[in-house]
C-alpha cells in the first residue's frame, strides 16, 4: 500500500482553539481523523507529523520522505523563509504537494511569496481542511494511474 | 441541481496540441469531459466558456456568474494583469476558484503574481487536469455541507 | 452643439447592484439619465458607451473621438495597466477627462497608479456619480468660453 | 449658511506672476473673489487661507476646520510629503477635498504621489481655477442634499 | 509560396493620421501596399491583419499562425504587458518578428520593456515602415536558405 | 535638579479630543500633569513643549536642548521625514527618547520608519502615555546612577 | 497573582560574556536577578526562558503563553526573520511586548526591520536592561488597573 | 550694485559650536564676515537670512529673491526633502546656487539626494565655508561678463 | 559615395569560434566579407573596426565618426554599462545603428537594457549576422532618398 | 595542537546520495575523513558537528567556538536567512571561513546573498570537497605563522 | 611649487565641437589656457591630461597622483560607473575635486549617481568652466593656508 | 607542464604601498615570487600580468586563455561591472577562479555583487594572498586527477 506524508508546520498544532475565523474550529487530531478516513477509501496509507521545529521537519523529511510515495506539506509561517525545507525536499525527491489552510494570497503581503512552491508539483490554498482531502485524492489519483 | 462555470482562459483552447512537455497531451475537449462525467457523479451541472478575449470572460461571469453557485476560473495569462476580471468576480459575487494547470511558482518571474487570488476562495495549480477535478470535488463538497 | 462622449470601463454596467457600499446604490441607467438632463441645462449633447472589452473602447474612441468636443472616461479597472487605451487618447487628440466613482487612493495599492492620467487634461475621484457632473460643468465652461 | 475653508498652501501666493505657462496668469486674489461669486450663488460662506509654512496650515486647520462644514485644500508641495497635515486633516475629522491647478500626474514623478488624498473625499487635478469650483458645487450640492 | 502574417496592434490603424511627428505621415494602406510591392519581388505571400482587440489578435494568431511561415508582429501598446499574445506565439511554434515604427527606448520609461521579445526571434524598432522591410527580407533570406 | 524636555510634535495638542480609539481619551494636559506627578516622585523636572510647526521645535531645542539632562520626544508625523530635528537632536547632543502613543509598526507603511531613531538613545511605542512614564523613568535612573 | 513570561532568544545567553560594548557588561543571571527583584516589588511572578531555537520558544509560547497574564520577549537575531515566532504569539492571544537591549535603528540595516512588532502591543529598544523593567513596569501598571 | 542673498537652513545656526569635526569650529558669524569681505572685494552686496523654518526660507525668497541678482542657499536638512523650496525657487526664477559645507555623497544614504539640485544652476559640496566664497565669485565673474 | 561605419565590441574577435550555439560558426572576417559584398551591391563604403577596449572604440568614433554617413554598431557587453560610448555617439551626430547578434531579451537579464539604444535611430537583435545586413540595406535606402 | 570545528549545516547529511551532479557523489563521511587526513599531515586537530537544527548549530558554535582557535562552517540554506548564526559567530570571537561546495553565485537568486559572509574571514564557493581543504590549510597556514 | 593635476574623461577632447548647448562653446585648449593663466596667477603649477580610456587614466593617477598635491578630475561618463577610477582616487590618497561642467542633477537619472564622489574632497557642477577655477582656487587656498 | 594564468585587474600594482590596511603590505611582486614558489612545488607553470585597462585584460584572456589549463583572476573593481571580462571568460572556455584579496562582503555594499562570479568555476575572498595559493593547489589538485 502507498504510503504518503502528512506534515504539518508551526503552530498548526494550535488549529481548532485559536483564530478559528481564520483556521476554522476544527483540531489537527480531527483533520489528522478526517484524512485517515478517507485515505482508508483511497486504500493509501497515512503517517503523521506536526512540529514547531524546522530541523525536527527537515530531520523527518529525511527519514521518511525517500522511503514515502507522495508528500503532503504545510509548512505554515516556514513557507516564507526556509530554504532549507526546500532544499530538503528538492533533496529527497519525493514528489510533494504544498496545502495552505487559508488564502495566503488574500493575507498579509509577506505571506503572498513561498519559498517552498518551485520543489513542489503545485500547491492548494484556501480550502481549510479540504485542501488536504485534495492532495490526498491527487495522489491516489497518480498511484492507481502507475 | 447547483450550477457550476468552468471558464478557460486565452490559449487553453490549443491544450493538447501544442506546449505538451507543461500543459500535457490532453485538449480541452478532454478536459471537459472528464469533468462532465466527474460532475455527473457528483450530481452537479457544469457550463463551459473559453475565451481568449478578456471582455468576453468578464462579460460572460456577468451573464452566468451571479445565477451560478460556484465557478472554477483558469485566466491563464490574464492571471497576471486583469484587473478587470478581478473586478468582474469581486462584484459578482459567486464563490470562485482558481486552478492553474501548470506549477506557476516554477515557472518564468511574471507567472508567480496572481493579480485574481485575492478574490477567489483559494488556488490551486500544478496538478495537470487534475487540478479542475479537485475545484469540482470542492464545490460539491461544499453544497453537500449546505 | 458640442458633443461630449461618456465612456464607462469594465463592470460599470453593474453599478448600482453590487458592492453598493463602495459604487452607491444608483445604476448605471440613472447616471446617464443624470448626466442627460444636466447637458440639457448646459446645451451640451452627450453620448454614451460601456463596455467590458478594452479593443471596443478603443473602436469607440476612433469612431467618435475625433469629431467629439471632450470625452470624460471612468477606464475602471483598465485605468491601471491599458496602455492601448492611453494611445488611444494621445492619438486622438480630443481632451479628455478621466473620472472614478470612488477615491482610488485609499483603496488597493494598484489602483493608486493610473497610466491614462499623464495624457488627459485632468482627473477627478471620489466624489461618486457627482464626479462626471463636475467634469461636464468643466467641459461645459470651456465651450462657454471659446 | 454653511462653511466651507479654502487653503492654499506653499508659493501659491505666487500665482499669476510667475510660471504663468503651468498655472495660468490669474493671480490668487482673483481666484479668490470667482470663489467667493460661486459662492455667494450657491449660499455657502468662505473662509480663505494661504501659508508657505506646513505648521501655520496645520494651526489653520485644528482651528477652523472642526467648525467648519467643508474643507477644499491644495496643499501644492506639502502634497508629496506633509504627513503632518494629512494627520491633521485625519485628525478634524471634516470632510476634505484636495484639488490641484496642473495635472500632477503629467510632470514629475515626485509630483504623482500625494499622502494627503488618502485621507480625502477626493482628488481634483489638472483644471486650473475651475478645479476649486468644482469642489466648491460639491460641497453645496451635499449640503443642499441634508 | 511561403506565406508571412503582417499584424499591427491597437491604434496602428490611425497610423498617417495622427502624431505624425513620431509615426510618420503615411498610412497603414500604404505600409501594406509598400509591402506587397516587396514581397512581390521577394515572392513572399502576405497577410495582413490589425485590430485593437487582444482577443481578435490571440484568435488570428490561432487560426492563421500555425501554417504560415512566418509572422512580422508590432503589437504597440499590447507590447508592454499582453502576455496573453505573448502566450499565443509560443504556443503556436512559428517564427515571428517583432517590430516598432519609433526607437521605443529613447520614448516612455514604459515602453523600454516588451513582454513580447522573449518569444520572437529578434525585435526591429526605429526605422519607421523599414523595419517592416527588414522583417520581410530577413524572412525571404531564410526562406530562401531551406 | 535634573531637567527633562517633553517635547511634543504636530497634532498632539488634540489629544483626547480625537481618533481616541487609536490615542486613548486623555488630553495632552492631563498627560502633563501624570508626567509631572511623577516626575515629582522621581525628583526630575520637566519642561513641556507642543508645537505643529518642525521649525519651532527646532528652535526650542536649540534653545532649552543643550542645558537639558535629558529630552523625551514624541515627534509625531515629523518623525517619518524630518530630517532637520533628526539633525537638530544629533547638533544638541543631550541624550534623547524618542516616543509614540501607538504602535507605529501596526499601522501604515509609511509609519514603520522613522528617520529619528538613529539619533535616539532608544525608542518607545505603543503604550499610550504610559510611553513618556517609561522614558521618564529611565532617565531618573540613569541620573540616580551617576 | 498575575504571571509573566520572560523570553529571550538566541545568543542572548551570552550576555555579559561577549560584544560588551554593545550589550553591556552584566550577564542573563543578572538580569533575571534585577526583574525578579522588581518583580517582588510589584508582585507580579516571572518566568524565564531563554532558548538559541526558534521551534523551542514556540514550544513554551504555547506551553505557557495561554495561561500568563502577559510576555516579554527579547527575540533577537529572530526579530527579524521568523514569521513562525509571530505566528505563535498571534496565537496565543497574551499580550506580549517587544524589547531590544540596543538600539536596533542605529544598527545594520537588517536589523531595522522587526517582523514581530506588528503583532505585540509595543516595542522597546535602547534601554540595556532597564528596557525590560519597563516592560514589566507597565504589566504591572496595567493589571493594577483591572 | 548687484545683490545676493545667502541663506542657510537648518540647525546652521549652531556651526562652529557643535559636530566640528564634520563642520568646523568656525561660526554662522564668522562665515559672513569672510564672505563679506569677500563681497567687498568682488562689489557685491549680500543679504544673510538663517532659519530653521521651512515657510521663513520661503517667505524670504518671495520677498528678497525676486529682485536679487543672485541666490547662494544652503538647505541643510531642507535639502533632501523640502519640494516646497524647491518650487520657490523655480517660482522666483533668479539664479540659485546649493552649497553644502560637508561632502554630502559620502555620508548617509539619504544625503546623497538633493531634490533642490535640480532647479539650481549647479551645486558646490565638501569645501566647508570656501564652498560660498566659491559661488560668491562665481556670481561675480557672471556680472562682470554682463 | 557614402561611409558607413562598421564597429564591433568586446570578444566580436572570437566570432565562429567559440560559443556557436549562441552566434554561429561564422568569423568576423567572413561577416565583414559578406557586408562588403552587399556594400558593394549597394554603392556604400564601409570601414571596419573591432576592438575589446571601450577607450579605442570612442577614439574610433571621434575620429571616423563625425565624417562618416552612418555608423553600424555592436557595443556587445558594452552595450550594458557602457555611458562613454554613449555620449560619443551622442557627441558626433552622425546616425547610429544597433545591432546585437544574438536576441538579447531571451538571455541574461543584465542583456535587456541598453544605455546605448536611446542616443540610436533604432535597434536589430536576433537576427544574426543579418542584422548587420539590415542595418546597411536601412542606410542604403536613406542615402537613396537623399 | 590546534583545534578546528567543521560544521555542516542542513541537508549535508545527505551528501552522496541526491543530487550528486550537483553537490558530487562522495558522502559527509568521507569529507571528513579525507579532511581528518589532511588535518593529520598539517597538525591540526578537527572537530566535526552536522546538523539540520539552527538552535543545535547554535549551541554548538557557544558550546566549542570560543575554545577552538578556527573554525569552518557551510551553513548551507541557513547561509540566507539565519540572522541567529551570524550573530552567535559575531559573539563568539574565532576567526571562521564560510565554505560552498557548489557556486552559489551560478544558481537560483535566492542563493546569492549570504548573510554569514560579513562575520566570517573569507568566502571560498565552488570548489567541492576542496574548499573545506582550502579553508583548513589557510588556518594551519595562520598557525605555523603565529 | 605646488602642482594640480587636471584630468579630463571621455569626450571632453570634443569642448566646443559638438552639444555647445550644454557644454559650450570653448575647447579644451581654451579651458587648460585659461587655467594656465589662473594657476600664473595663484603661483601653482598645472599638469592637464585628457583620455577617453579608463585604463590611461588610472595609468596616470598612479604615474602623478602620488607626487601632486592635489587633483582636479571631471571624469564625465566614467562618474557613472568606473569603480575603478574610485579605487585609483583611494589608493593614491592624494586630495581629490570632482568637477562637472554641466549640472548633472538636471540631466537623465543615470547622471545622478557618482561613484566618484564618496572619495573627493567634494563636487562641483553646473558652473560650465569657472567649476575648474573654483577648485583650483580651493586648492590655492588651501596651500595658501599650509 | 599545465599551465595557469594569473591576472590581476586595477590598482593592484600598487600593492603594498597603499591602503596596507586593508589590502597588507606585501606588493604584486612579492605575491608572484610567493606563487612562483608554490608553483614550483605543485609543477605547475604560472604566467602573470597584470593591467588597469580593461581591454587590455581582454586582449590577454583571448591570446592566452585558450591554450591555459586553468586562470586565477583578481579582476578587482571590474569585479563590479565588466560585463566585457565576464563574456571573455565565457568566450575562451577555460576553468577559472575569482580571487580577492579582501572580504568583499563586508565592505562597501557595491563591492557584494560580482558580474564575474557566475562565469568562473568559484569564489575565494578574504584570505589576502594565500587566497591566490588557495586557487593555485586547487588548479593543482585537479591537473594531478587528471
Amino acid at each position: 500500500m502507498s504510503v504518503i506524508l502528512v506534515i504539518n508546520g508551526p503552530n498548526l498544532n494550535l488549529l481548532g482553539t485559536r483564530q478559528t475565523d481564520i483556521y476554522g474550529d476544527k483540531g489537527l487530531k480531527e483533520l489528522n481523523e478526517e484524512l485517515s478516513k478517507l485515505a482508508g477509501q483511497l486504500e493509501v496509507s497515512l503517517k503523521f507529523f506536526q512540529s514547531n521545529s524546522e530541523g525536527d521537519i527537515i530531520d523527518y523529511l529525511h527519514k521518511e520522505g525517500p522511503a514515502a510515495d507522495g508528500i503532503i506539506i504545510n509548512p505554515a509561517a516556514f513557507t516564507h523563509y526556509s530554504y532549507a525545507i526546500r532544499d530538503a525536499i528538492s533533496a529527497i525527491e519525493t514528489e510533494t504537494v504544498e496545502v495552505h489552510i487559508s488564502n495566503i494570497f488574500s493575507r498579509e503581503e509577506f505571506r503572498h511569496k513561498s519559498v517552498i512552491s518551485p520543489v513542489c508539483s503545485g500547491q492548494i490554498c484556501g480550502f481549510g481542511f479540504y485542501g488536504y482531502a485534495m492532495a490526498l485524492s491527487y495522489f491516489a489519483d497518480i498511484f492507481k494511474g502507475k
